[in-house]
């Protein structure tokens, strides 16, 4: 009567198709327009951070020895040799029983090994503007209030991966070793094709029985936060030569595809037929064993994923989520993703069905000291409960449902 | 001796000055273009979405009392009284005991309200190409496999606040009524000015005593993270006259100005004597009751927000993402944060002091199903303790310290 999804394919045995595509190609980019970009390169560090003994606090730079057994009431005392400016190598040395005054991020002179902090020291001698010698209450150790030679990264030292993701932090450390360029992936270059005679665009009024183009720019604002660069195709006609077309042109100027709309049975048997007639076609996956978002194609063509989404909406937003964006993060070159699931408590049962793996979009609210997830009911035709929702609990395809009060993963969405 | 923080301000009374300073003017943009930014307008459904009845699955539109008492045993006998074409107005009404062939996404017929899934129906007459009947085994109910008007969204109904962040799936909500612009809040123009006579460009060999600007590109990557668009104003010298002048061209041209560096008690009196020179100028803050980042200035200068943030990168960041995010937030015109922080187990025992708040670095992994934050310990002068942290965790002023095995709250860094 009709082909249906004979095969269903297991969401892990779908992961695993990821690797059969290769990464895009590396650019060299300014580090102010790195954020958020993934190194193609490994950062070495080409020196100790830092080169020389720092003060963290303002006060007297001194041999910790000096302070040995000062107190309030039995003060130590020490002469000020002179004072260091910031930025400056100390042209004196500072022997037992002496002192400079120096400021966070001085530099430490020979001899000095701590900082006393100005708190517990009083200038004492000739006059306020000029004092010789100061009082210290304190006794202090080696390494105290200063960051010492090579404590932040040491000389040789792997700094950052190649496949890690660059946030601020990372910039800085960047910036630390002088880095003014760094080699990142580019961003991969995704086409978003809408299909579906019932599918107008969104600056036109649809008459009954049609529907604005919602999948086109939900998906985009997906494909950029997964950190690519969304294009779009427009809507074709489900029309085998007019798909053929575009889908031809898409795969030519993208590294990978994503098909919207076509749940009906006939639009995916006409999506499948087209992808397979494509040159250097494979249809890998028809069909994967979530739900929602059961009806996908997956096919490579040449190196390109061509995915073929379901039309409803949070269908699409789903199977982008569980499964297109850790194909995006692929070919993207991340190797190590530091991005966690969300811990919460499950504020309802759920009930689901054996041997596939189901999504349930839920809302995450705070409450005595807790983090509560309550799922969001609704089909999935319905864009209302993605906009309610904050993420996605995967109920694992071996258990029949969940029960109020479980502790469950929340994916952020 | 030295002026010192004998005023620190709570962190609760610094984040209420956030009020003071108004809101970045909206901005029209294409909603291709609205991923992550804030709506500056109410949104209201000016049509019910669907405004006609879809079909979920594929099947036959029927009127649910025609399958009422239909088993595989016994199964019902229905007339086909045609196919709906998608996208199209059915041309003919539904009946009881007839149906229509209908896909995923097509326009119930009148008469017609629920869809029969095409698995639990078989066809029966003249031949398979143009079946006249259908056997079906299943009762169903009004309703069912279909989406009603409305059942998305009702005409006049408020679809989206002004002040809530633009995500994908409010992307496609915008495109499904038709909205191809929308008010969105300009991305606040923040200055970024790094101080200190030690600090050198990047591209720089710094020589002993000196030391790259590493601030700079950290807080640049944080403006961005926030919704900002940072502006370099580069490294100028611990001089009142260079920095009043860069200042003053910072405060002219931006919604907030970041000036970093200075953690001496020296520069923070100078920053401080410039701040209160400049036109229209007030000094808020001088001290936050935090730790790391107590050395910190927040000045009014007319509508601009000026902080002088501490020079130590870890302090700077830890600032920022307590207290200057919140501010630039504001001033972007976001109302309804949705943002959580990560429940998490604390993997050892830390001390705090009373009567400030602390924030510890920690980093995040799983284990037995669980999500555990590993305090890291470091100098807050230590770029990588950054780098290797996932997050912050907040003790509280009113508490000494916490246990192993706690549960925390986690702000991504």
């Amino acid at each position: 009567m009709t082909k249906e999804f004979f095969k269903v394919t297991d969401l892990n045995k779908v992961l695993e198709y990821r690797r059969i595509f290769s990464k895009v190609t590396a650019e060299d980019v300014d580090i102010s327009e790195t954020a958020g970009r993934i190194l193609a390169e490994d950062i070495i560090s080409d020196t100790d951070l830092p080169d020389f003994m720092r003060a963290t606090m303002d006060g007297y730079a001194i041999s910790a020895s000096s302070s040995y057994g000062a107190t309030e009431a039995n003060p130590g005392w020490l002469t000020i040799k002179g004072a260091i400016s910031m930025g400056e190598i100390p042209s004196f040395r500072i022997g037992p029983g002496e002192s400079a005054r120096i400021a966070t991020g001085g530099m430490l002179p020979q001899g000095a090994d701590s900082v006393m902090m100005i708190e517990h020291t009083e200038t004492v001698g000739a006059n306020n503007y000029s004092p010789q010698h100061i009082e210290i209450y304190k006794s202090i150790a080696p390494g105290q209030h200063v960051i010492e030679i090579g404590e932040d990264f040491r000389k040789g030292e792997m700094l950052l991966c190649c496949g890690q993701r660059i946030r601020a932090q990372e910039t800085g450390l960047l910036a630390a070793f002088g880095k003014q360029n760094v080699l990142v992936y580019q961003k991969p270059e995704i086409a978003i094709i809408s299909t579906g005679d019932e599918v107008v665009p969104i600056d036109h009024t649809p008459g009954f029985g049609k529907i604005r183009d919602i999948n086109t720019y939900t998906l985009a604002g997906l494909v950029k936060q997964a950190g690519g660069i969304p294009h779009f195709y427009g809507i074709i006609p489900d029309v085998y030569d007019a798909m053929k077309q575009t889908c031809r042109q898409a795969v030519e100027a993208s590294d990978m595809v994503l098909i919207s709309g076509g749940s009906s049975v006939g639009v995916r048997d006409l999506t499948i037929d087209v992808l397979a007639s494509l040159p250097n076609a494979e249809i890998l996956v028809h069909g994967i064993s979530i739900s929602p978002g059961k009806p996908t194609i997956l096919a490579k063509v040449g190196n390109c994923a061509v995915w073929g989404l379901p039309g409803h909406v949070v269908s699409a937003m789903v199977v982008f989520s569980v499964v297109v964006k850790p194909f995006i993060e692929h070919i993207s070159g991340l190797a190590v993703s530091r991005e966690v699931k969300i811990p919460a408590i499950l504020t309802r049962n759920i009930a689901s069905v054996h041997g596939r793996t189901d999504y349930v979009r839920v809302r995450l609210s705070e409450k005595n000291g807790k983090l509560y997830a309550e799922p969001i009911l609704g089909k999935s035709g319905l864009i209302n409960t993605m906009v309610k929702a904050d993420g996605l609990v995967e109920i694992d395809m071996n258990t029949e449902g969940l029960y109020q009060g479980a502790e469950v993963w929340v994916i952020p969405v």
